[in-house]
């Protein structure tokens, strides 16, 4: 169901503001966690920016490898979503705990989180200055792939597809909205 | 309608994503433009990214100012919001063109569009690199807003109001989604 998406279309799977799960591995340890502060940043090449808080053992992989991956969950992850925000990788090995299912993309640096809709893999771009500052990181999108059963042609399609697959965007504490209806 | 949102909640306001009108004022001469590339940059004091291109004129009238604000626009106003993304202020006077109500609130430093159901007032934090590299600004939040209708208690409660209340998430080429149901 994960089929590849054009790269000057992979802003598309991000456009409309779902909360997504950021993942990076490095040294034989993956990490996964929730992010709502991520927009896109530009076309073509395609690149994004996202916001890792200096406690977050995700962000210390990323610098480590260069690399990570954004995983856009559905709404039947919302509880996995809940705790891959609120424990963090430091503590506790999350992805065995949580059985949180990586997806093995041969072409993609990064691990990607299984269930999800759509992904983007992505390589930093370093701004030194405003990841310290503002803990601001910059990427390029390398890979963009989509569940078919809800992206296609470059639109999203939820309303032929169940509930459960539509993205979340978290408002605050594990509260969320589901994406809604067209609107043309 | 329009009230008051305490700083350190106004995240809350863009965190679920949606699609913002971004406004300025300089001189005189006033503008707004719609932008899907924005999100929240920190909690309290409350900051925020967003993205506007080279040629937009209200990044022109931002850097000229300082400040500038975003409106959430909704369901009710996407053939508006359509419009001021494909129309440059540069050309037209926008505002007149396409009859935007721009509110006068007096603690505000630049205008806020009415009929919107949130607004930012913000003060640019200067990153003259990043602005030149990828088009990035960070805003502190000065002051917050929504209505009541909508958003209240720290919580957006769209199920309560009529849809053309709900917020506009932008896929692409003037195609929207509105938010959803609530999930917990």
């Amino acid at each position: 169901m994960r089929t590849p998406v054009d790269l000057p279309k992979a802003y598309r799977l991000i456009n409309h503001g779902p909360t997504v799960l950021v993942s990076a591995r490095h040294g034989g340890r993956s990490n996964v966690m929730a992010a709502a502060w991520v927009m896109a940043l530009d076309f073509d090449p395609p690149k994004v920016a996202l916001v890792l808080d200096k406690a977050t053992y995700t962000r210390e992989l990323l610098l480590a490898s260069g690399h990570f991956a954004i995983s856009v969950p559905c709404a039947a992850q919302a509880r996995l979503v809940t705790a891959l925000g609120t424990h963090s990788g430091r503590d506790a090995d999350k992805l065995s705990d949580f059985q949180v299912p990586l997806l093995d993309e041969p072409t993609a640096a990064s691990p990607l989180v299984g269930g999800c809709v759509a992904w983007l893999d992505c390589e930093r771009v370093p701004e030194p200055e405003v990841e310290q500052r503002h803990d601001l990181f910059v990427g390029r999108v390398t890979g963009a792939w989509a569940d078919a059963r809800v992206f296609d042609g470059g639109h999203w399609h939820f309303e032929r597809a169940p509930a459960g697959l539509r993205t979340l965007h978290h408002v605050a504490g594990g509260h969320y909205l589901a994406i809604g209806e067209a609107i043309d």
